[in-house]
């Protein structure tokens, strides 16, 4: 079965995120003063065939941690739906 | 009121994205053959001082409009949660 996972990879809480206030303070400077604590990480999608939901979650686990996160200065959710 | 906005900006379906593609290439080089269709963007997050849910929408609307996605290449979607 066909599954798609959503992964979003962002920095940690306790960490600056040079990015992220780069951007705020670019929206404060554009009038949208409303906006602050921006934090900008990685949103990922993958295609995966796998044979039920679980199976599909270890798989997309597997790549974050072998790839696409860094546990060191990045966290990340998963979330699968049915494609 | 204080809501969180979660923003997705991803390359356009129509365009190749050679990010995602050599992160596909990878996870089957790491083993993981059964993912494909990897497409990589920006996963953002703000926080939103506003009235109501529709005006933090607008504003993180216009946020994505004026600095955080380049329509050309790219689409976005929000959701809103109340923080």
């Amino acid at each position: 079965m066909k599954y798609i996972a959503h992964i979003n990879v962002m920095p940690l809480k306790e960490l600056l995120d040079p990015q992220g206030k780069a951007v705020n303070n670019s929206l404060h400077n554009l009038g949208l003063e409303q906006v602050n604590g921006v934090r900008i990480g990685k949103h990922i999608t993958l295609n995966i065939e796998a044979g039920s939901k679980d199976e599909a979650q270890s798989i997309a686990d597997n790549a974050c941690k072998k790839l696409l996160a860094n546990p060191v200065m990045e966290q990340y959710d998963i979330s699968i739906i049915e494609g």
